[in-house]
């Protein structure tokens, strides 16, 4: 058996989510599916993490374990051939047998895009997060820099669903603007379910005066009814995942 | 009567073009429609200029005249909350009576969006044209440069509708590149039908080296056959419309 590590774009607006779920469309399932129809076998993907309905990626990686005779960088043209317009396979590499996507992640990298105009556009729709709202940028860019760092994020998570550690460090958080949009790349060594979301949702009501109190007070309370909203999906980009190889 | 200039931006993907037209998803239409539904008038709206369809728009013009007492900046308001999400409105104001979006236009500028990556993007499908072929940048933008200034342009255009001129005079073309997408910026006092495709086209089959020849003999020529072909509607955006007021 071959073990394949493939990197893949896809936008998620017509997804529900990464994950296979009976009766929904996923993107696991299509891949799974498309390598179903091009091997003949029955394979399952191993993805580095799960993304919600509607979140998009330029770099999620999966791999799987297969008995074809296909090389390694040829799965990356065929699948790209069969697989629906919405998904696209970046790269596809043959990786040790013990590679294992989601236990060897060592850091991943989301973009978040806030679109800060007064009315709806109708070109970003389904790509940034539409916030009306008039933002204290420079605000914003200070408080963010507290994320950074080892915290406890069981405040910045939307359940707790029987996890063992929610202690996560962020490495950096960089944000920009152009234009009427705002641009906020988040790295870490993990992230726990809604906390990307989280921290942006917060960042937001922090610059629109929603909220009063620090990131540091926040954080330290351990609480989420503290931090603030959880941002749309739709603005929300898994960009890399890292290996240490 | 009062005179209404509105400022559209619309994501072309799922129209057949701006003009009206029978049993056709239309961008004009929908406005009309959404128009009549708000005032109760039977209302035309003159556009600057038609769009083909798939073609996006940040900044299409058009005016109309209205009896209704609404307020000029309120259309965008009601308009927005009226009509389909890949359309919507910048700006409405009110307009001198004579003001006539296609007549008065004095320059107009559209983007053209190249996505040069070896595989097909799933974010990128609907906003870009998808070049894999390896491009001579540089060639590209030194050539582009021949453009500018007054020319013919019979040879830049699809086909010849009973028009009294094919002269027209671009101000500048700009390049710039970001990572795997080439940003072509045109303006221009106005454009033959299909002539920014088709400039694109010419520039794109310049950088793989299937056209040798230089912009300027091929203008010179004035031979649709000699330029090169038209680059994909999807890649196009129409940024704005000026006026000299």
């Amino acid at each position: 058996m071959r073990n394949i590590k493939l990197t893949i774009e896809y936008d998620g607006g017509a997804f529900c989510g990464w994950q296979r779920q009976p009766d929904e469309r996923t993107v696991q399932a299509e891949i799974e599916d498309s390598l179903r129809s091009l091997t003949g076998e029955a394979i399952d993907i191993i993805g580095s993490g799960r993304t919600d309905s509607g979140v998009h990626s330029r770099g999620q990686v999966a791999n799987f374990k297969t008995r074809s005779s296909i090389p390694a960088n040829r799965f990356k043209y065929a699948l790209n051939s069969k697989l629906p317009r919405d998904i696209s396979i970046r790269e596809s590499v043959e990786v040790a047998d013990s590679f294992h996507s989601r236990f060897d992640a060592t850091s991943k990298s989301y973009r978040y895009i806030i679109y800060n105009g007064e009315t709806r556009s109708s070109l970003y729709r389904n790509h940034t997060y539409h916030v009306a709202y008039k933002l204290d940028y420079d605000l914003m860019v200070r408080e963010s820099k507290s994320f950074e760092g080892e915290h406890d994020f069981i405040g910045f998570m939307s359940s707790n669903s029987g996890i063992d550690s929610t202690i996560r460090t962020i490495y950096s958080i960089d944000m920009k603007r152009s234009g009427e949009l705002i641009y906020i790349d988040i790295e870490g060594n993990g992230f726990l379910y809604n906390m990307v979301r989280i921290i942006v949702g917060t960042l937001v009501d922090i610059g629109r005066g929603r909220i009063t109190e620090s990131v540091s007070d926040i954080l330290e309370s351990k609480k989420r009814e503290r931090a603030g909203h959880t941002a749309a999906a739709e603005g929300l980009y898994l960009e890399w995942v890292k290996y240490s190889l």
